[in-house]
């Protein structure tokens, strides 16, 4: 059995653990990224936590073969750059060179959401399959391709920003520039504007009273107050689900995956979400008679998703041989 | 050098021709489907015009490494199976062993559109490229992706259905069920819809004496038209290269491909169609600081690129010594 570091680099922490080449976690370690920090700092401590990682699991860095990466924002895999993140100082972060100064082993690098459909294509919902997307419904809405088991991240690792594609042309101004991009409508923050604004609209729903028990709007809202027997909150999940179901079928007829993973915290909301949306779904995906169709199913990786991810990446790269390279070459 | 036959088989015609390992035609023939016919005796004569184009190319069936069929519908190429086609008799029709029977050579199955950008990424706009996307705007949308210089078709064969994307959630009700897809709005069918509503809307625009001078509404008028100074048809040329923009921003923003092909006899008019459509689609993708930027381009295969990238699929399968597979595995 081989072992490979996985490090989930968040905006709060960096994670990191160890994890064998069947993607089971090993052993894991947490530390606070403290963004406001030099990156300089926060690489070296992101290297450090490797070695203490690697030592906690009664290792040594010998044992390693390779470190993944898994990043917000815009990697560079074949510089071993990050070009640039949002919400973190770095701005053509040289990763791997810094990180390789604390731990000398090869170093990937890929999109956090890539590497979150990569956990559950190695050892997740999509295990087994060559082909499968994992759609993570959050904030916004991250997408991770798998394509022959690689990472599919286009030709400037950019890739998939299936978030970004526009669902109701016209529609809603979303963050990236465009108007009525998916993630405006099938966001788990879709789902929460939807609800505080039939909330307002229908003052006889019970929703007011819901979102004043959370002490704030939220995903969950909806599914409370429907459970609760209220029509508007049916109407609201009904909207939802259509939104949704739209998305996922553009990326199943975009895809044609054998696997189509959705994970995000809403989905923990079980049938109420998922029947409606899995019935939707299916019915607006292109399939031919005779043609063989997508399973959706829930991501299982949980918080794991990113380290398993990072470290298997940093695998299927090592297996071909070619250090730096993550996208399916 | 190695030699290939690829078949673009139509409704109206079948075209074959041979094709040298650097998408080169060295000559082709074609001949009617008679698509009334039953399918046994289509395909018969699909392997006699192959044994036909080889022996006037001044060679032998073993100089031929491989046969690829370029096909509307939906192929299955593991089974080497027809499994649907919409304008043809064709159901689960047994193409590469009815097509062995008369031709003993490799026999692969692909999707057209699938075949056009083979074609293009082989020997045409996207040449040298590992990642390319390309679409075709007629009737409908075609879509054919490849990664890492292979046709990606999803586990199933049946993508990537690009052109059934909604693009206008709740919009136009597609052939496909659904409502708003790309197709509706992109397609050259689709400028010419929107030609013939505005010179009924706008009986002061020239629209209705172009479409009377062409016999019918079509996807030239509104550029004939606005070359004689016409406002409305500005507008209409406006909004569909508006629809089309998204339709291709989200192409990019999913596939982050090195090169955008965009093909089509549409494609003819040239700077009033490309310039402004070239502005827009770069304008609403998601590139990050630091990215690279896909390119957009012409198609160049012409009439050429069913035959062409039907046999360089053939090439790539052949290749990778697997007897029917194509996806990209």
């Amino acid at each position: 059995m081989a072992y490979y570091v996985g490090i989930d680099l968040g905006g709060t922490n960096i994670k990191a653990g160890v994890v064998d080449s069947e993607g089971k976690m090993i052993n894991k370690e947490s530390i606070k990224t403290n963004a406001e920090r030099p990156m300089e700092e926060i690489i070296h401590d992101m290297g450090t936590l490797v070695l203490t990682v690697i030592e906690k699991a009664g290792m040594k860095v010998s044992d390693i073969k390779a470190i993944g990466i898994g990043s917000p924002g815009t990697p560079d895999n074949i510089a071993g750059v990050l070009v640039y993140a949002n919400n973190l100082p770095f701005n053509m972060a040289p990763m791997r060179k810094l990180i390789r100064e604390v731990v000398d082993l090869p170093v990937y690098i890929d999109n956090d959401a890539n590497c979150a459909g990569m956990a559950e294509a190695v050892a997740g919902a999509a295990k087994g399959c060559k082909d499968s997307v994992t759609i993570t419904l959050g904030t916004g809405i991250g997408a991770g391709v798998i394509v022959n088991g690689r990472i599919y991240s286009g030709f400037n690792q950019a890739g998939s920003e299936f978030g970004h594609t526009v669902l109701v042309s016209g529609g809603l101004q979303c963050s990236c520039g465009r108007k009525g991009c998916f993630e405006k409508y099938g966001a788990a923050t879709a789902l929460t504007r939807m609800t505080e604004e039939a909330s307002i609209a229908h003052p006889e729903s019970c929703l007011k009273d819901v979102i004043a028990e959370e002490g704030h709007p939220n995903a969950k809202a909806a599914f409370i107050a429907m459970r609760r027997g209220d029509k508007v909150a049916e109407q609201v999940i009904d909207e939802y689900t259509d939104y949704l179901a739209d998305g996922l079928a553009n990326a199943i007829n975009t895809f044609m995956p054998e696997v189509l993973v959705i994970g995000g915290g809403v989905c923990n909301e079980g049938d109420p979400l998922l029947i409606p949306l899995q019935e939707k779904t299916m019915s607006r995906s292109y399939f031919g008679p005779g043609v063989k169709k997508t399973e959706i199913r829930l991501a299982q990786m949980g918080n794991d998703a990113g380290i398993v991810g990072a470290a298997m990446m940093g695998k299927s790269c090592d297996d071909d041989g070619i250090d730096g390279i993550s996208s399916a070459v």
